[in-house]
């Protein structure tokens, strides 16, 4: 026998996090995920979720049958657009303006898809125009695929007129909601989107874990037609979706995160009473409260202006001032997490959350006090 | 706009959990998840995945650095182990003995690999002399995939002969431990298991959702050698092996389930500090206890004693007896979950779980007193 390691016990402290997500959840959702666990086929588990469902329907805003939680993070709700939509030999068209676009060009061609991409500048929202010059160009592509709010630049797309487009031009979309869900306007029936994904752990104010999707009448068709197996079991939407929506008669497929679903429903439950349009409106409010501080510290924004995720600001770090210590001293001093630079943007930003719970003054005002004392 | 539903709070009443899984959750294990979340990039997190790659190290009985958990249930570790190690056209010897045997060669297949099964009835385990005979007729096979404790008879196969034979024909091997692990012998390293995969919801009393893994040298070799990418982005091992083993300079892959790692984490150490060979004991025992009462009701085991899973004890239906009323009744009545029959075995057979925290002398106690009550 190998010896046992002796570990002691893990006691986190009490951080704020402030950086791209996971963000700080709200007392509620952890009190409930700690909730005594049922079986994920007792009845009124059953019950829970269906009510999740609706739950997952208003904050996507769609009346979609297919809408759901997957039992894994966003990447995984990624992974599961792609692998059950897009068939080898499909051409989907990938907008790319930071590190998740990018990620879904390597999923479509991990299914064999063919990946047409279309670069912007990081920093910069996808420009309807060269998209619509692509379609043009590729009359046989299938997909339109690009992410709503990169979360790696802190910069918006414009959802409603990239899927006006590519219906235009014949294409499905497929749109990465995971930093926008719960933080920006998203319709995604009055847009027109056709699959989408999330994660639980930004505006939600959820534990991290989970990936809420949806997928349109046209992505389920999509789907149904398939000549192919999907190649990921876990993530095939045909099975999940009799476990899902199977009511009492429901089959077996994998066993749920029964605690983390708890949680879910209780951070959607709180958006549903806070109202999603309230929500979206405290987010630009605290966004606003943040930027003038930031200004006031001469420092400057990665996007400009009309571009701006409210919940992920990407700043870029004063010269002169070391990124990694200030980084570390937020947090070993004031127990502050904001978020490094990814990709192109590694030692040059920094990308400060207000995403859901955490979009509130009492972290601004601590996030500017330290900024302040630490930047002068 | 549509309109928010009004749902309320969920309350789950408090049950016991005697089925297949998810078993009982440890309070310790519920009470670590609701800890306040921390970044899972925070360097106090670092270290706390550091500590839980010891501990799985430890319920394993490995040396194996690539041991993690993936984010995402067993069923995603299964998949995890035949997509990074099965290529197109390599061929898999799959034993099917129930339920979970059939799911491998789903997975075979939905990688491009050849499945040969062999099949043995529902309740009995792998036979290593009819494995052997088809090792003999496939030279070219790649893996030996098996189940070593099925779920879905309560079957116990001897994974220590089964991996002896297959390095004797060059095999590689593929084990699922859903269920056995933390409940009856298991040495990776000694029996030469070259991938394994388990659950946190069975025999770790943790919270579902979370499925640890475990990859030999060879395996990670023959995942090294690979030429062609792993179909699968969010479990290419490759990937997450860098966010897993990066210490401080850790590559970003996905957002990983915080407060459900410190759950395994809790879970893991309760195991370590009552040894793993005292909790093996203990489920026999309580197996033991389970078995002398319900043979008292009359009641026959679906497995014959040799190869009895102590955690899961598949048993018939007595004759006459109404099985959805009388697993409604203990559910309603009693609060207690046991679980039904699946696939072959659907109303025929119950399964009742003795699993990890579950597995103890008041359990069984208000299990036999109400099958007494409602058999009679």
């Amino acid at each position: 026998m190998f010896a046992a390691p002796m570990i002691p016990a893990f006691y986190p402290p009490r951080r704020i996090l402030m950086g791209p997500g996971p963000s700080d959840v709200h007392p509620q959702v952890l009190a409930a995920q700690a909730k005594p666990i049922i079986g994920h086929l007792d009845p009124l588990f059953v019950s829970m979720m269906d009510e999740l469902k609706q739950l997952l329907q208003y904050a996507f805003q769609t009346r979609n049958e297919m809408t759901l939680a997957i039992s894994a993070p966003g990447s995984a709700g990624m992974e599961a657009c792609f692998v059950n939509l897009v068939e080898a030999g499909d051409k989907v068209i990938v907008c790319r303006n930071g590190v998740f676009g990018e990620r879904m060009r390597q999923n479509v061609e991990r299914c064999g898809g063919i990946a047409v991409t279309v670069d912007f500048k990081w920093g910069e929202p996808v420009q309807p125009a060269a998209v619509e010059a692509l379609l043009k160009d590729h009359p046989d592509a299938r997909f339109l695929a690009f992410v709503h709010a990169e979360t790696s630049t802190g910069a918006l797309s414009d959802a409603k007129a990239l899927c006006a487009l590519a219906k235009r031009y014949g294409c499905l979309t497929i749109v990465d909601a995971v930093t926008s869900l719960g933080g920006v306007e998203l319709r995604v029936d009055e847009w027109g989107i056709d699959a989408i994904y999330s994660g639980s752990q930004k505006c939600l104010s959820c534990v991290p874990g989970l990936s809420p999707i949806s997928f349109s009448a046209a992505a389920v068709a999509k789907i149904t037609a398939r000549t192919t197996p999907v190649q990921s079991w876990f993530l095939d939407q045909s099975l999940v979706m009799a476990y899902w929506s199977g009511g009492a008669k429901r089959a077996y497929h994998h066993t749920a995160p029964v605690n983390a679903l708890y949680a879910l429903h209780e951070s959607l439950r709180l958006l549903a009473a806070e109202g999603l349009e309230n929500a979206w409106a405290r987010h630009q409010a605290m966004h606003q409260e943040l930027r003038v501080g930031l200004e006031q510290l001469g420092i400057a924004f990665v996007v400009e202006e009309p571009y701006r995720l409210p919940q992920l600001n990407a700043i870029y770090i004063p010269q002169g001032i070391d990124d990694a210590k200030v980084r570390a001293t937020l947090l070993n001093e004031f127990n502050l997490e904001i978020g490094a630079g990814l990709g192109e943007l590694a030692g040059k930003a920094w990308r400060i959350g207000l995403m859901g719970f955490g979009a509130r003054r009492e972290n601004i005002a601590l996030c500017l006090h330290a900024l302040r004392q630490l930047l002068n």
